[in-house]
């Protein structure tokens, strides 16, 4: 299913000889072979020669050697370099530091470093509240990984985790103004990931656990949690399982149904499976069912690990057993985060009326788009291509702003579903098409910001009465 | 001998009486009692009333009480709120993450993030080394500290150390686009130090050691040169070092004396001092003498750790033994990295003709500068308020900005020399108050990192050359 994208557009240069038809020539036949034309300049006009940048959107690198073949075939051009536009923007890296402070003259100097600063330390060591308040630690969350599920590409290890990362501290910035520290560590033992992010915690106002295997992400966050008096939020888990929920609000409320009455598949319990069959039971959904390779989960099923167990222990009330086929049959609601082409029309067909498909698996869904569009009243993806994207960038900027916001110390899963219906909301008639809100819909980071951070002020003042 | 400074200064907003005397009888109240007026603002005016800020160095807290007093003790005179200028510019934090990358539309997105940047982070995993060219770890550097020997100020913990390292980072940034992080450990126990700076390393190209107390210091950073590929530097001692280095060379110049005739006294064998004597010696003085509280350091004195062991096997050629007096005698050079008021006119009047002084103790210096300047022909202090200030920033940004540059995988002995020497050719022609440049000086961290550049380059090949 892959198509061109501009996540890898290439840009040639391209000796070509100068005669009217050249321009066309060279773009049709980098169309031919299924090249997409993004862009094309002329860099050097001679009489006789041109020198022509051409941007190409391409499908992968057989599909570049395709290209610059296809033009090297026409009589006279030539490709003197190919750039991948992908790798340029990464080059040095996608963040930098920017002092906030002028230092420019010794008054400068003087304030915000040595003789001054001692000061402002001295305060920090006598009330280490005051942290929040005088340094970063104010609007800074650490973006931590082990590299051990990143993106689709699996286990890669901590540096070639940290293009990724960065990235995310680019989202942070970008869309709620968060300054966010991509921390890649080179270990894949729990206790030592714990350890160090409990070692350099005094810095940071949160902790953003990214791209960490599951069951190993589970401890980790439950034990930080314990640990840190800072929230600590593992985005493939709760970011995604927020962005789930607000948009399956607006799903149902397009089909005219409720969580009391409908129930619901999720496929996969890996971190996003796990977090949301939670967040379901908090929405007090009438009946969850969770499936994964060995199918439906149910307390008698044998060789389940603490996660399973856990799982098996909140779903499936009426005990059903059997497959993903058995599963689907008469349920309102599919959700997969799990793998490629599990289910097909036959499947489909026996869902209830209005039945509502989210297939997330990336780049390729549990179920053809097309063919779920045919079954389904409303259907979601991860993809940009498709209508209704379930993107978590909907979510963990905003998300992390209110918890900075608010000081916060935890975040608690009734923030999170403030966050989901801070997203559903935004989306004021949603439709079959339009069931969450573009990724760069600006108003969507401040709505669950502020949704975070009203819900922790209730939970502060809630705190307070039970504790009085 | 604290005086008003910039690092404590403060704005009063003042209501005071709408006459001609006004602004006189307030700068002069305040100058009574001795603070510098920096500034004076009409914030606003009415008939019979007027109110006017006004910024003041003071010395510290109780200046400000008596600065406010004295401004109360005027008729129809009240202070309305006094604000600290160091405070405020320290709110939220002194530096912040900036993107490099623009990410407004949907193919921003899929190439700085997903899918494009896989792509990326497979070509690291395939080719670890292309982590320095894809990634900030080709400009990016941890400041590290355990918060055990901040500043001045001690043991203070890793939070209250935040303020003193972004200020650092802020340096970096500012004198050399070296991108500095923080990383403040909430952990004094060296192995937990060592493992958690190598656990992060992935994402930096250096590792700048900070205000880590002696002797735990030395374990640290030579444990940490074993374990990873990326120059790492202990600033209290190399940046010291480096800096008193090249001011040295340059006072030798001015007294006419060569490294190889003269006999140096280190007094304090702390970080700084230890590494004092360790450049000292790679530039091949004559008599190098260490002193600390028990005095003369030497081969047969009982009690001695491994640090001070080291030290006495590389100094004291004669074998001498005594106090910091008997060291003195006769010495042709004192450097004082130890506290105040060690020495008076007695000692320095038993030292060499043409004798050099620096007494680097802060904020109060080994010896009164004033004093010294009537006994030595050229005298240094930490201190901004006399000529020849022994300031680490003159070494720190530029050294990294060549260790980045040149993709160094370690820092030698020789390179720190050429960084020395760097320094000090800056000063084109040295007298008695001049032999390192200002701070503010914008040649001196390009003409480090060319010197840092050159001596990476040169090890580079005489190691290709031994391991052909």
């Amino acid at each position: 299913m892959s198509i061109p994208g501009p996540g890898y557009a290439i840009t040639a240069r391209v000796d070509a000889p100068s005669r009217p038809s050249t321009a066309g020539d060279l773009t049709a036949a980098v169309g031919r072979v299924g090249g997409v034309v993004t862009a094309f300049d002329i860099v050097e006009a001679r009489t006789e020669h041109l020198v022509v940048d051409i941007s190409v959107d391409a499908r992968d690198t057989e599909h570049v050697e395709e290209i610059k073949a296809a033009v090297e075939s026409l009589e006279g051009f030539s490709v003197r370099k190919v750039s991948d536009r992908t790798f340029l923007l990464h080059l040095g890296g996608k963040i930098e530091i920017k002092s906030k402070v002028n230092l420019r003259t010794r008054d400068d100097l003087s304030r915000a470093y040595t003789p001054g600063v001692a000061r402002v330390s001295m305060a920090i060591a006598e009330n280490p509240s005051d942290a929040r308040r005088l340094t970063i630690k104010r609007n800074t969350v650490a973006v931590v990984t082990d590299g051990s599920a990143v993106l689709g590409l699996g286990n890669i290890g901590a540096a070639a985790a940290m293009p990724v990362m960065e990235g995310k501290a680019a989202l942070f910035k970008q869309f709620a103004g968060v300054d966010a520290w991509p921390v890649c560590l080179d270990t894949q033992d729990t206790e030592e990931i714990i350890r160090t992010v409990q070692l350099i915690a005094p810095g940071y106002g949160g902790v953003n656990l990214e791209d960490i295997a599951a069951p190993r992400c589970f401890e980790i966050e439950r034990r930080l949690r314990e640990l840190l008096d800072i929230p600590v939020f593992h985005d493939d888990q709760h970011g995604t399982a927020v962005v789930v929920l607000g948009a399956l609000r607006n799903a149902l409320r397009v089909v005219g149904k409720k969580f009391s009455d409908v129930r619901v598949v999720v496929c996969g319990v890996g971190a996003a499976g796990s977090a949301i069959i939670r967040l379901l039971g908090s929405e007090e959904t009438a009946d969850v069912i969770a499936v994964d390779v060995d199918g439906i989960v149910h307390p008698a099923r044998e060789g389940m690990d603490e996660n399973l167990r856990s799982i098996a222990e909140q779903t499936n009330p009426e005990g059903r057993t059997g497959s993903l086929a058995d599963a689907v049959a008469g349920a309102d609601v599919f959700i997969g985060v799990s793998a490629p082409n599990l289910l097909g029309a036959e499947e489909l067909s026996t869902m209830n009326d209005d039945a509502v498909v989210f297939a997330l698996a990336n780049p390729d869904p549990e179920v053809d788009p097309m063919v779920a569009m045919q079954h389904a009243a409303v259907v979601a993806t991860g993809r940009s291509d498709y209508p209704n994207q379930i993107n978590n960038v909907l979510a963990f900027p905003g998300v992390f702003r209110g918890l900075l916001d608010a000081q916060a110390h935890d975040i608690t899963d009734g923030m999170m579903l403030a966050a989901a219906e801070a997203i559903a909301n935004v989306v004021a008639e949603p439709n079959p098409s339009f069931i969450v809100p573009s990724v760069f819909d600006q108003s969507v980071a401040p709505a669950v910001a502020e949704a975070l951070r009203a819900a922790a002020a209730k939970q502060a003042r809630e705190g307070e009465v039970s504790a009085g």
